[in-house]
């Protein structure tokens, strides 16, 4: 059953996605995968879907890798920051503390999970006043839809690596109040995968086995199309720019999803999804358990995964 | 800003549509509209999506009249329901206490608004489990697609007249703990029509001004299908079987959901709704404000609304 | 029955449109329309759509009013064009004899049929061939997909006023050999609309009873997308871009092609269209007549055209 | 150059296809697949989509095994076919003389390839003519779209298999005045596989190397649909219907077609395609040539075939 704390947390914010030929993936977000370009700092591009109101929901840092620098979930109240501060920090996950905002959002209370990814929670925030130029022909989106690359709507998930995702989950309910929605159950009794949600998403974040010897790493970063056909279509924009794609279009039989994914050019893993109406409206959902016998029959059309989806992820790890 | 009270509701549960064609209505229901007969009972036929979790998502009752019966919602918790009850009896709004539960679901709590519908909220359900023969072939889904006739996924939300809307959201706000997304501000001051949510859908419930001296009127139900295709491909279902089609395929302005509107046999409008990725998300959402200089404007791109969809609704008033 | 020579014309080449606010027009067709710039003279842009295999199918020249400059088919071989100047020359219609060719295309053979519309046959033609940055990656399309505004596939059909329809028939059956695909018969026995195909599309060019006392106007050119979300999404960014939608987008009932109708800045309509998989192979087909009774049910799926549908055609007549 | 020979031919008729699994078969492709049932007689069915405008376009015939029993081609006239009469007659390859029709068209005149397929060439056809049970709302439909299970609208193409591709090339040159319009070059300069067309189809017969020793064999047959969508939609139908698919959906880079295959009860191979607006209009269109570096990109959108796409055909080859 629904406990109250599960709305503390209200959505999944922004990932800071870290790349060593920032040029380049800058130039894929923005004029390919078709993200708007907020602001800049020394190191950092802030990058915002079309509809998404926050100032960003993607940080692009140059680094000497690639992979996730931190990971921001926006709270329902200074209330709840303060419930899910208190939960932390009684928790015995490692807190960080509180860190200054970044250029779209206000102070943030940071915690890190076992297996090296830092989350961040966050009430204040920079909702996106459009300037005339930018501003949306209906007044109920965030931003004019300008219609460059792919231009999905919103940010919708993330997917992180850990060496055990039974201990995963228990980080990601224990800190974050989040629920399992769809989980991937092995033959040898661990948990392969798990699918979480904070509201009634069918999930913002999914944690797959690490099976690379990697820490805090990437699986991949996810915005969400309005219609299947935009990703269809997108697929195109990517094979005319020269974009590596990994796998799909394809429905997913896990959570149902219809995918795409790409690598931007640093290596990153980027994700085009969309859920149909499927929405988790159930207060009282039970996690829906596949077994390693299901997986068997492949994705939702039975196509089989590719092998680098289960052995890239980012930073590549030496051998 | 988001109280917790407003997670106390989870979502919209059942409409129960009154006909006065009750054959006819049940072969729109189930053959042209495309939901599955979950059971029927002396005067009723209890009605569900393929992707509805719960028993039933419509109740078509046999009736002297047209339009709504009552309107389910099902809370989070017993204990949100005991909050509700508590927020209904201190609010001075019409309580009818408690009733026994449908053929779908237990004991509800019922209260009135001061236009004559009558609403109700539960906690005990009965969740659909499918027979092998309606088994789905991902298990993540409630039941097996069918594709029958147009097959939405799942009800979606549904709207009602009222003579001051006013009224009628703080009835909402109040009983229900649901908030506003967006709203109409005539130029009298007056609110014209206003959006209604208790989760991250964009909407659940809506409202218009009544004026046709009407009494607890319905304007119409709406299921959610996964794409916006799978609204023109029902047009198509609706010509070839005769079926009233009032306006649309179009998009909404406000909400800027993709619609379609029929008329069911016994004059119940009955609506196709797709609306893409967009969810709210945002806790501190401010109700996006319509003026009537803004609605000149038409739908999203550019329809003028029939003249039918200003004046009927159902039951029919008699002049 | 078909006779052989009704293909001696092999496809409708290229419209050459007039406009009054030529940088106006040229932003919209190739910015938010996505056609390419494959050529500029001194009075003249020469457009192409993405998967147009010659050099332009749009000539878009500035006028000191709007409408149709001149329409080019292009011919099945240079045996066959000699077949259809001597029909031209039999037929008692307005041979205007041989004219140089534009940017695009060699010599062309021209004649006007009686209501001031000038065409011109060809059959020597300038293939497009892209330069690396425009190759395709798929070497089967014409040129790169450089998903920029609606950018439409190719070409598909451009739409006439005459007085007399039936006249403007016989020029069509006469001198292009074109046939008739579908057609609108009034009450009065008049053809109200008439539909025409040299080839296997549904149609190719359509002529609408003048009632404005215009001379040699156009209603409209249309360009074809692979799929109907292809209009959808177009009609986002048309609103986003202040074009004017007349309307759409929606399924007519005459030929059953999903459509959408907006006027370039300098008041000439333009369509995109998508006929689905529907094609005219049957070598016998007979023309579908529709009359005034079928046409009161309005469009596929119920719609009334605007009023300005029936009335606006460029250039406009002076009162 | 087109020659007027060409279009003597005007477009494939129908296919037979047998199954030593009559009734699965039927029961998959009336139901599942969604042809329409338009007569039996004592060993088969005779099946149409939607909008085909003959009597039949699969004739689905018990038989101890599967695979392809002939393959009709309507011609464009009597005129036509008596051109093609004595083009075969001439030719060398194995005139098979006239037969009386089928259950839907007159009498035929059959040729056999050197592969051990045969086709058979025919005007007198019998017109669907639709009783007011299966009238189309839209009288430019040849019946009702009945909206059952995939719904196609009409027959698409064939694939066939043999030893020789060029020497099947020079049969459909010779014999059906077809054109290629795309063709895989082999690095040992055989071709592997080649596309015909006889109207403004892109392809309309695929022939692709037999490797198996069989004789005149089928690769697959196949229906298209209106609209991408349609395909992803019948994914989850094929799914739900227990149906082995066998891949897709996807986008051939050849001819760049939208693709679902299945195999139906008795291993024949049905595919599912949408070609967008895609035609072949141009009259001098030259062959687009694939290598085997091209070929090793994948489809379109780097998708890898199964290996059954290459190495199961109908009927199945002893061991």
């Amino acid at each position: 059953m629904l406990s109250e704390a599960c709305h503390d947390v209200a959505h999944l914010g922004h990932v800071e996605v870290l790349t060593d030929k920032f040029d380049e993936s800058l130039d894929f977000f923005t004029r390919v995968l078709g993200l708007k370009l907020a602001g800049r700092d020394s190191t950092s591009a802030y990058l915002r879907a079309w509809d998404d109101y926050e100032f960003h929901t993607l940080k692009l840092s140059a680094h000497h890798t690639t992979g996730v620098g931190h990971i921001g979930y926006r709270v329902s109240s200074p209330e709840a920051l303060e419930r899910r501060i208190a939960a932390i920090e009684a928790s015995g996950f490692k807190s960080l503390g509180w860190v200054e905002g970044d250029m779209g959002h206000g102070r943030a209370y940071r915690v890190e999970d076992p297996f090296g990814h830092v989350f961040e929670l966050y009430w204040d925030t920079v909702k996106y006043r459009p300037p005339a130029s930018d501003a949306p022909a209906l007044k109920n989106n965030a931003s004019r839809f300008h219609a460059t690359g792919a231009s999905p709507r919103r940010l919708d998930h993330l997917n992180l690596l850990a060496e055990d995702v039974t201990e995963f989950r228990r980080f990601m309910e224990t800190c974050l109040a989040s629920r399992v929605t769809e989980l991937i159950r092995l033959d040898n009794g661990r948990i392969g995968g798990c699918w979480f949600t904070v509201n009634n998403k069918t999930y913002d974040l999914a944690c797959a086995e690490e099976h690379g010897r990697g820490r805090g790493r990437l699986h991949h970063v996810t915005y969400a199309t309005d219609q299947r056909e935009d990703i269809l279509r997108a697929a195109d924009i990517f094979l005319e720019n020269g974009v590596h794609i990994e796998q799909g279009p394809h429905k997913h039989a896990i959570q149902g999803t219809f995918f795409l994914y790409v690598w931007e050019p640093a290596g990153n893993r980027i994700e085009l999804a969309n859920a149909g109406a499927r929405l988790i409206l159930q207060p009282d959902w039970e996690p829906v358990i596949w077994t390693e016998t299901d997986r068997k029959k492949g994705q939702a059309w039975g196509l089989k995964l590719v092998e680098t989806f289960h052995t890239h992820a980012t930073p590549p790890v030496k051998p």
